[in-house]
């Protein structure tokens, strides 16, 4: 079989810690064979990120209920992945780091969507095997005034009916704040734009538009934050270099995200911004139930890991029917920009 | 054209009060003409509705945030309709009532689901004119005690290429526990078994079984509620006859639920017990936003009211990554009936 792909913890999930270096806690083997590269990424960047998150929100102070402890998870899923979820800590009311490697059969639905996109898939016997790796986070911050950041960078291959492989990268790093902040939004989208800028520099202003188009709640005529970059199907000019470019991208998530938590994550805030940061999560929920490519393809797909697919959903949210903030107050600024995305940057 | 549905409001919306009788505040003409009765039905059943929400839930005690404040809503809807939303009342959390029309032209998204459900649908110049109205609730108490309660009754009609006109009934009341009261569950569904049975003694376990199947998170392995009942497509035998059955099932709301809310609005409760109804309203989230027919119609059409079509949300949800209730608990045993609907009358 083709695509099996087999999962080797090097050591225990009893003893791993996120503080350890991600290289070789993580074995892959298979013949869905990308560079080796890619899963190192993959486990390094998720080291990291978890690194991160524990130095920042390991104290718990019972924020919301007191029966909430705060819970490092660490999980070996189903199709092959680990995912290390940090809730109710200090700083972050949820955060995942998720890496996963799945592979099987596209279901209809699936090989549908993907067709709609412009792919022309031949399948055999009525399958179409495929193989789709990748690191995905989403950190929902306490405060809101820290935004909510996420990001994944996945490559996806697909075996046709004559033996022909397609392969494609997808991917991006996205920021959601509850409150507008010129500064951050500017940081956040500078650090983006210099990694795909040593790439080529028409890279930032395509994906910046995709970001904007793709995050877009149709039925709310808004985007669910400032964008950042998205890319989906890309598979030139060679697998190599879109790799070194992936790689660019997910290096500048820490650079682009951690200096705006460090710089908020003692802000004073009130019970009315707690709770525009409730809707706003709110429309979260909304953007991934309804819209979002990855999570409709693991709700497609049989056998997928339910629990690290909706780890992306924000601990708490709210919906009040017919919620319009005030004009000119700080929550209408915040939807203006959702309304009409802005260039950040030049 | 033939699909155009007028509303004239014959009281102003500001004078408007929920405990008015329904009848003759809403007017409709248009030539999507099933019998008179149908509005009529829409109209006092609302009226019903609302009036007993708001002698129910009109105390209001700032729960969850001070600055929310009691608000009865109307409004009237883009597509024709009047949404009336409780919202942070001392006994219901969120409810909402909602009677609509809407016409139009059949997304390509929309036509495609219906054929799916087996329909044959033959366009006119690529276009398939329909026209829906009904009546939706649904009541997402404060206490973990009192169930959720959801009822949809809605009547559709498409012209096709050749100018013959599909119409049928859809609908259904079904409730949502927190927790499991087994006598709870047995009057709701005898009632429901009641109105059926008047009809044809055949029609309650065949919907039973479809609200069972009906309501299931396929992701999650379980149904969103304990049931009740569910149908769609129905046509047959006569429009007047399923009109009037899907009038006794409307008429049964009241009964079956009211009851149920005034036994358990008092009762006391935990913090996590609180904790668990809003885990269980996630699951809500997710069933409404993933799977539910009317709500995927609604986000599909063009000018459809999203604040009418998402207040079926809750007030507030919960995600906990991992959240699995321990053995032989009030949680586990709910969860065991959401995997494995029981028959609770025969």
């Amino acid at each position: 079989m083709h695509f099996q792909a087999i999962y080797k913890p090097q050591t225990s999930l009893n003893t791993f810690t996120p503080t350890s270096t991600g290289s070789g806690f993580l074995a892959y083997q298979g013949s869905c064979s990308p560079a080796d590269g890619r899963r190192e990424m993959s486990s390094e960047r998720q080291a990291e990120i978890c690194s991160l998150l524990q130095n920042h929100g390991y104290r718990h102070r019972g924020f919301g209920h007191p029966s909430v402890t705060l819970t490092w998870s660490l999980a070996l899923a189903g199709g092959g992945g680990i995912s290390c979820v940090l809730q109710d800590g200090e700083v972050f009311e949820k955060a995942g780091v998720n890496v996963s490697v799945v592979s099987g059969f596209l279901s209809e639905e699936a090989a549908r969507q993907m067709r709609s996109r412009g792919k022309s898939l031949k399948a055999k016997d009525g399958k179409l095997p495929f193989c789709a790796m990748g690191v995905s986070s989403v950190i929902h911050p306490k405060n809101p005034h820290v935004p909510t950041m996420h990001f994944n960078y996945r490559y996806f291959e697909i075996e046709e009916a004559d033996g022909t492989k397609q392969w494609w990268f997808g991917g991006g790093t996205d920021l959601t704040p509850t409150y507008l902040n010129e500064e951050d939004a500017v940081h956040f989208h500078k650090t983006l734009k210099e990694a795909c800028d040593k790439h080529d520099l028409k890279l930032y202003p395509k994906y910046k538009k995709w970001c904007d188009d793709y995050f877009y709640i149709k039925h709310r005529g808004e985007r669910r934050g400032i964008g950042g970059i998205f890319f989906d199907d890309v598979d030139s000019p060679s697998k190599e270099e879109v790799f070194q470019f992936v790689k660019s991208c997910a290096k500048a998530v820490v650079p682009c995200y951690i200096p705006i938590v460090k710089k908020h994550c003692h802000d004073s805030f009130t019970p009315e911004e707690k709770l525009w940061q409730q809707l706003r999560r709110g429309r979260y929920v909304e953007f991934n139930l309804v819209y979002d490519r990855g999570t409709k393809f693991g709700l497609l797909t049989p056998g997928s890991r339910i629990e690290s697919i909706l780890m992306s959903l924000p601990l708490t949210a709210r919906w009040e029917y017919m919620h319009n903030p005030p004009e000119s107050s700080k929550e209408a600024e915040m939807l203006e920009v959702l309304r009409n995305p802005k260039d950040w940057v030049h």
